[in-house]
């Protein structure tokens, strides 16, 4: 994994449970001052739930039984759900989803194919780390946007992914075969480091590239916490 | 194309437009005597309308443009509205998706295989013409289950597909290369016939095979004359 931030290793640790009082009062950092132009989000937005519904319409359709396909396909249905959230506010706006979306085309292409996985098993991680990851920084980077559009952009983001079932199908993978694990771990760490990239890739640089550097690193280091969550809920290590 | 009933040719009629209240009037033939039992219904249709699903989703995938991937997105989202109905009608009554699709598989997955086409224009045409025959007829299929059933699956199956965008996809691909509509024109015969095939073997057969060709007669006049409307739709002979 590239090593985004020189001092990261010193700072990452391990996430504690709070009280209900102090998650109350506790701010998530955000990257609103990084936040591109409207048209800019919702594109890269939109493109990357696409691709990520691409993805699990590959999952369903690669499943080695039905009862997979029918869990998966609730999964594939809540991302679906989220792009055409996405695609009422671009047309709100005036835009539509192929004109947002079409500019952002290379860099998120090349993203999907870099992270497409050898197998139904990789693809799975790909679903699972992926949309998890960039929900997370959509989310973050949300507040940039006028209050009104922030707050339903947050809402379709944050609609439940199933990502449960993504987690039962896995566990179950790895349970029948111990060796996937540490292959998956692997793969884990080589998808969040492509989806970083595709995530700064989404941020508009100011003049000043050291303060981006300072803006970013609170906010990456949550949202790697957050990774390591997710790969712990499949037993592997970050 | 597979000559299903000997006297068939003598029989098909161009289609005729009705005045109002001759179609208001007129009731569509249906299969109410060769219904199979509901779980085998239910499991026939969800499980073929995943592999519907599952082929628009390749189809968004394979896309030639974004502006494609956009409209595609919009149908393969109807199916999915349509498959998950039917597992609300299936869980309605107790049964489990999985486990009314399980014992469907091996025939349908086949179907799925053969109906696969060559290309992204191929796999758009399985789409559009496998989809429309299948919701055509297990619509003449559901009067033959308990009333309050058969409405909601109707219901349910006669949601807009939004099969038009299927037909504008496939004009523009039509007309940007000319030779590729007889190529299709070939293709939606095949697959008519290995359609007409998955059908059949959602029935349940009577004793008598000679009165159950005689139901489904009249059924299947009407269904491939709505196949061929939807080729004319594109342009091509069927």
């Amino acid at each position: 994994v590239v090593n985004w931030f020189r001092r990261r290793s010193a700072r990452v640790e391990t996430p504690k449970l709070r009280t209900r009082s102090e998650s109350a009062v506790a701010t998530k950092v955000d990257l609103a001052e990084l936040t591109p132009g409207l048209g800019i989000f919702l594109g890269q937005a939109a493109y990357l739930q696409l691709t990520i519904f691409e993805n699990l319409g590959r999952a369903v359709a690669t499943a080695p039984t039905v009862e997979s396909k029918a869990a998966l396909s609730r999964v594939v249905a809540a991302s679906l759900g989220k792009y055409e959230g996405l695609v009422v506010e671009i047309e709100r706006h005036g835009f539509t989803a192929a004109g947002v979306m079409e500019p952002q085309r290379f860099g998120i292409d090349e993203f999907q194919r870099v992270t497409q996985g050898a197998d139904w098993s990789e693809n799975l991680v790909t679903c699972y780390v992926t949309a998890g990851f960039l929900d997370d920084f959509f989310v973050r980077l949300a507040p940039g946007l006028a209050a009104d559009v922030a707050g339903r952009v947050i809402h379709v983001l944050e609609a439940n992914s199933y990502a449960h079932l993504l987690v039962r199908e896995l566990s179950q993978a790895i349970d029948a075969n111990p060796r996937l694990g540490s292959r998956l771990a692997l793969w884990g760490r080589r998808l969040v480091g492509d989806t970083m990239l595709v995530a700064r890739h989404a941020l508009n640089p100011t003049a000043n590239h050291d303060s981006d550097e300072a803006r970013l690193e609170p906010v990456f280091t949550e949202l790697i916490a957050a990774h390591t969550r997710r790969m712990d809920a499949l037993g592997l290590t970050a």
